[in-house]
């Protein structure tokens, strides 16, 4: 009895690259798969025609910052040629495609994902209305900076004067008034949420944060506090010195986790409201 | 040594209610939660000053059809005043909203989820591109029927001559040529997808599917194959007779299973391309 | 210019169907995909082919209770003889089953999913140790009724003296010893919670959520407090009277929602603890 | 009109620590959130407060290699301990813990998240049965190398002659007879996967996969055609040379993405068959 080797194909899957060309945010996820001479890997465990998966991922950021990416069509294009060897016959790139708008001279929001949020309590003498939102992914391509934290014998983290900033907005904001026009007035908080992100020059997100809030309170007076998550959304500059090639802020990588997390609460003085759901 | 209960509350959640009222779609799902003189059910199962979960589910469909939703804020409000009674003293009523945007008189997209998608597939003499897209959610609220179908003894499904359709549109389709503007035909193919769902009279989604491939074809000369993958999301009308109430096609709910699936390609007549990614 | 009809298909998908045979509990999600004779459903819209996705979904569930259901893979042979006609020439039918495992005369534990967790809030001079578990999925097949409770004009739910209850365990329990052997330690606490929803027989579910906490009090003697969160995974039996056949508390949908949701506290008297984390 | 700051914390969540310790595979999600005297960077960006969640991360990886990790309670007492300072006064870990048991000298499995599968197709004249199953995460501890591939001017990796080896497996395999004991047929080849991913010395996935594909073809007489498509969850050596730590296989990063991605298909010679669901 023999057992033979059928199709296959192997690559580096779930690359993320994001990519900041002016006014233009490139978000992707990309899989390769390679195919070809093949069989000795799988039967000997010879690796000499297996391009690491490893170098699959590197050369798709290389790429990004020597070519830029274009379209994902013309990208896949460009890395599959590129892929091509005496062993490999067939290259396969899958690209994936997550849109963002801009909204502000360096801002842009991710579209889709977000949703309203209301929620509220009712006793015998009391109505305590509460509005938020969740999954209002926003960044800000530079006007950030990190520095001045203190430093001990497990920090490594360079300090910096421009970074990007990209977060998932998750709010909850407390009604002092049980009765508005309450799609207008999810409208103005929404809306004071983006403008404070886009319009503050960043020396921390707990800064953003709390500008987000006082400009939500400054902007809805019926608001007596606002309770905001942000997840710090790393995107990392990658280093592409090992193949030659500078960075200038352009090509980032966006991995899911981890991720720092922010959590605060304004609050506006002499305001009498009841406190609404916990964000945390 | 003695146990005693803390704070409590109990509630129906993932509450699916879709509403239409003219060009407003309302999408929510609800979570009730209830709390006061609870105590018996929870020491002795007596149930006296339990309101089923159901009911609370019956009210918010009912509730819907009587007063409308409006805001997320009034519905609350309405269900909340309602719940209280003589045992229940806090009623809790927390609300997602997902939005929809209107493109056509009777035709709405869902907000955000929506990934563009690319494959390249590259070997040493030919190159082969094909570009999709995934989760672009739309319904039409009317000019959609489904009957003639066969009945055999397990059928149950009454004949309708206007329902409501809505699917999650998961398409591929493959160019003949190798080098396009690939945004600009993204976009052509994608307005084409949205235009042939929101104009074609449905008398099955199957109709739909093969007009959407076909109108994509029409549109796009480079494309020689579409595949696409329609679930039916059903949205049932919700039976109000026992309520003394009729549903004139406004109070729907949205399970998320189980769900039609209704695959199918469409071809350009003598067009030669490359069979991209099986969508099934 | 003309287009064709390439390959196709349809069918349910998503329909989940538990059955319930003495010591066997069989969980699947089925989706049936036809194909065949279809063309004229796609172009003109006739469905006198089209087997309706929803008599594909009845004859899975009245099957389940004529043939039982046995291993997915002859379920799937049963189902695909039956649904192949002079118009329907190919029946696929792709089963996922979900393991349960039996932990007591009518308990049943899904495998997977679980995750243990821990909490500690550490100041200068306090160290406050919770612990808990999320995901732990069970139902008893018997021994639960649920009845007596308050009837309105919204209320259309048949009391019960025989259902299906099943949850998956959220808990958070709070130590009053800030040092323990903590492995053993929710070793115990996790058996107590399996022990006492297998071992109460329930009026409501409240009833079985204040006997899991007392039970892990009783069994747990450093916890000061114990929260859940129960959701009511509703396990509803099918009708199969319109089929000709009975179901003696043997076939049922398990939609993913909407579903009940219980959230309680149990306190042990006396008791000096810092509380942990808020479940809702 | 002014603001202020209420209630509000900081940290790392996210951060995926797997630690090795002989028999004992121990796999945490940690979430760090700290709090005390942090207006200023709220209020002006001043961080000489903020302890970077950077450098909470970096803790958390040098205290599990200098420390071990132990019970996530008595971890998250050690860490909360060493985070508070004469600013942060209080330190909260939330830390999730995910199960893995051992099945062979260095293999460990995943609890849950498994599924089988099962998939018939129906004709006139043909059964063809396919059974699979999706999920099943297991790791080498050792015993697993990679090596002898070829480097171009994107290469970074070093090559190794001991690493990690994790993957989710999902397969499917084609019965030649449609007429078996399905749960014996099932549970023969789910016992020669876990026996093969156990037993092979690997030089690279995919000798494991074909090793894994060629085991289950001689276990099971019936089957035809195996396919396997195994991610290459990567568990990278945390380097802790920054903190004076060597790292001796002990302290591993399991991020989500990106991950490599290993495809193929073993096959009988001289086996008939029809082949099941693709994979890829």
């Amino acid at each position: 009895m023999s057992f033979s080797l059928g199709p296959n194909q192997y690559g580096k899957a779930g690359v993320r690259l994001v990519t900041v060309d002016g006014p233009v945010v490139t978000d992707l996820t990309i899989a390769s798969a390679l195919s070809g001479d093949l069989a000795a890997t799988h039967l000997t465990g010879d690796n000499s025609a297996v391009l690491a998966t490893d170098t699959q991922k590197n050369t798709m950021y290389a790429f990004a910052r020597e070519y830029g990416v274009g379209s994902p069509e013309a990208f896949g294009v460009l890395l599959g040629k590129h892929f091509l060897s005496s062993e490999i016959h067939r290259a396969q790139l899958t690209i994936e495609q997550h849109r963002w708008e801009q909204f502000g001279p360096h801002s842009f929001r991710r579209s889709g994902g977000e949703t309203r949020l209301a929620r509220v309590v009712v006793t015998a003498d009391s109505v305590a209305v509460s509005s938020g939102l969740s999954g209002l992914t926003v960044l800000n391509t530079t006007a950030s900076e990190f520095h001045g934290f203190p430093r001990d014998e497990y920090t490594t983290l360079p300090e910096t004067t421009d970074r990007m900033l990209a977060t998932s907005v998750d709010a909850w904001w407390d009604h002092s008034d049980p009765s508005l026009d309450w799609d207008a007035a999810f409208s103005d908080a929404r809306g004071a949420l983006l403008t404070a992100f886009s319009s503050t020059y960043s020396y921390s997100l707990q800064q953003t944060l709390f500008s987000m809030g006082s400009y939500l309170l400054a902007q809805c007076p019926s608001v007596g506090e606002v309770r905001l998550s942000l997840p710090n959304k790393h995107h990392n500059l990658v280093d592409l010195t090992p193949f030659g090639l500078d960075n200038p802020n352009q090509v980032y990588v966006a991995p899911t986790e981890p991720f720092g997390l922010i959590q605060g609460t304004v609050r506006r003085d002499g305001a009498t409201y009841t406190e609404g759901p916990a964000l945390w």
